[in-house]
């Protein structure tokens, strides 16, 4: 069995715990978390406290570390790869090439392995477009998200000050979705708009979260976003869920003569729940390449589809091919 | 410049000198034909005699193999692994462990890198149901094809007795294809339909051509087949193109309370050209595993993304990622 230790215990380490249990080949060998052990409640997994993780070294497999790009893991990835090997789902898309390098380095010079920036996008979806690019060289690429909420989004509104508590909802423009299919020029500007819900503090000055929020580098800056204040009890009512969509598309041809469409897509319930399983299958492969000697960063482009799965390659060639 | 050896030069070997134009890092070395080589005429590649092949041992960086899985492939592929790096479309489901078994033990003693059953099914879409299954075990895959031709069936009818040409149309259930995704059940018996169009020749048995056709193993025996005589010149008017499509769909849940639907599609006006794009792709990951000394057979699954694509990892990571 595969030991993976999760760090951090919100939306997604809840998720990789659920995610875990109906994988044949893992177990949880426990959960790491800043709070009191004893106030974290699990499905059943240990919990123990991050200040002490470097007492468990030796005995985990992988580290599936579940906190935010931003606060945690551009931190915490580079430092725990000196000791483990781990996957984080870094997903502030301009950073990443330097999140790589940095994590890299540790973990070359410590023959760790370690996969960044693991989830649909970046992840699964970077993997898509890799290979849409690779087959079809002439031709354009365009990715789609929502109609849902988009958690990173959520979670950097969240921290603007005198807010309590914002989702963020991706719109597709439907009619540039099927232009695009249909090898028609479109201006991706107006391929999505985003909303805002917010929750603010009492007495908070809603114009100058909305600008703030509006110019959030890397998340919201650039974009058509609307921002809208609601109650707490609205925000509960209507904005609980964690459903969200995605597409990619790519339009090409192979001569004058002859077009093709290709297109990945995604419709989930939970988008966390979503993440957490794809960071799961990550951690396999994390597994796999190490036993291997493959160390350092890597990517979702570096791993192959086996050291994804469970199945002996001889089942894949007839279950799969 | 990575050298391409093309073998063959039907559909599929125009389609790969027509796909390695649009490469910027790959041009033909040449194309081996059986014919004369005074009466192959390409769109500019050289043409030898198969027969000559081994005279160019040593200049060719990987041979891409365009014949029938069937009348050529089964032999040719672990022929030839013994003295080049190759990349095949064998397409016999059922044996296709068996194909990569025998090339391998070529491919291995002769230090040759072989990559077998490439194109996008198997291929492409042997490597989407290995990620969704990995990623999401609680779950069903089902893959649809069609409307379009499907060529290796054309080619197997064409090759029956009495029959001088013939095209195979795969006719999906679109009912089907939209309850699976809803997660309804199915009857995957039901999900295609099969229509052979057949040009028969003068005088031939038409109710022993169909009975043949439709008992093909691998291909036909066990579907459902409608099989339609008709005239040459209806053949060049109404089924002169090759337009195909397809889609594999995992409907599957991470929880009880959350349901994820992941789709792959292809919508593809030369199921000939794009199964050459990627064969084309495939050719340069073969390359680059072969300089970093992976030798044997492979498939799809053992591929990493990034070997496919022709930018560097740096550069892929930033559009990428």
């Amino acid at each position: 069995m595969i030991k993976i230790g999760i760090v951090g215990y919100g939306n997604l380490g809840k998720g990789v715990e659920q995610s875990i249990s109906k994988q044949p080949d893992m177990e949880v060998y426990g959960v790491f978390s800043r709070r009191d052990p004893k106030t974290v409640k699990t499905a059943g997994s240990d919990v123990y406290h991050f200040d002490n993780i470097l007492d468990h070294k030796g005995k985990i497999d992988v580290l599936v570390l579940c906190g935010s790009s931003e606060k945690d893991l551009r931190s915490q990835s580079p430092q725990l790869a000196e000791h483990f090997n781990l996957v984080d789902s870094f997903d502030m898309h301009a950073l990443i090439l330097d999140h790589v390098g940095k994590v890299n380095v540790v973990a070359e010079a410590n023959k760790t392995t370690a996969l960044v920036s693991v989830g649909w996008d970046p992840g699964i979806f970077s993997l898509q477009k890799t290979i849409m690019d690779a087959i079809l060289p002439d031709g354009k690429t365009s990715s789609f998200w929502g109609p849902g909420i988009s958690q990173g989004h959520s979670d950097v509104a969240s921290r603007v000050n005198g807010v309590v508590v914002a989702k963020n909802y991706s719109i597709p423009n439907e009619d540039n979705v099927n232009d695009f299919r249909d090898h028609k020029e479109i201006d991706p500007a107006l391929s999505h708009h985003k909303e805002v819900y917010v929750v603010a503090e009492d007495g908070a000055d809603h114009s100058k979260i909305e600008e703030e929020i509006k110019n959030i580098p890397h998340y919201f800056k650039g974009g058509k976003t609307i921002v809208k204040f609601i109650s707490q009890e609205e925000m509960t009512k209507d904005h609980s869920e964690w459903a969200q969509g995605g597409r990619v598309i790519r339009a090409a041809k192979t001569s004058d003569d002859y077009s093709h469409t290709v297109e990945f897509s995604v419709k989930l319930d939970s988008n966390p729940e979503f993440t957490s399983t794809v960071l799961v299958a990550y951690a396999r492969a994390v597994h796999n390449m190490h036993q291997r000697d493959e160390y350092g960063a890597f990517t979702a482009l570096d791993v192959r589809g086996r050291d994804l799965s469970s199945k002996t390659r001889d089942q894949l060639i007839k279950e799969m091919l």
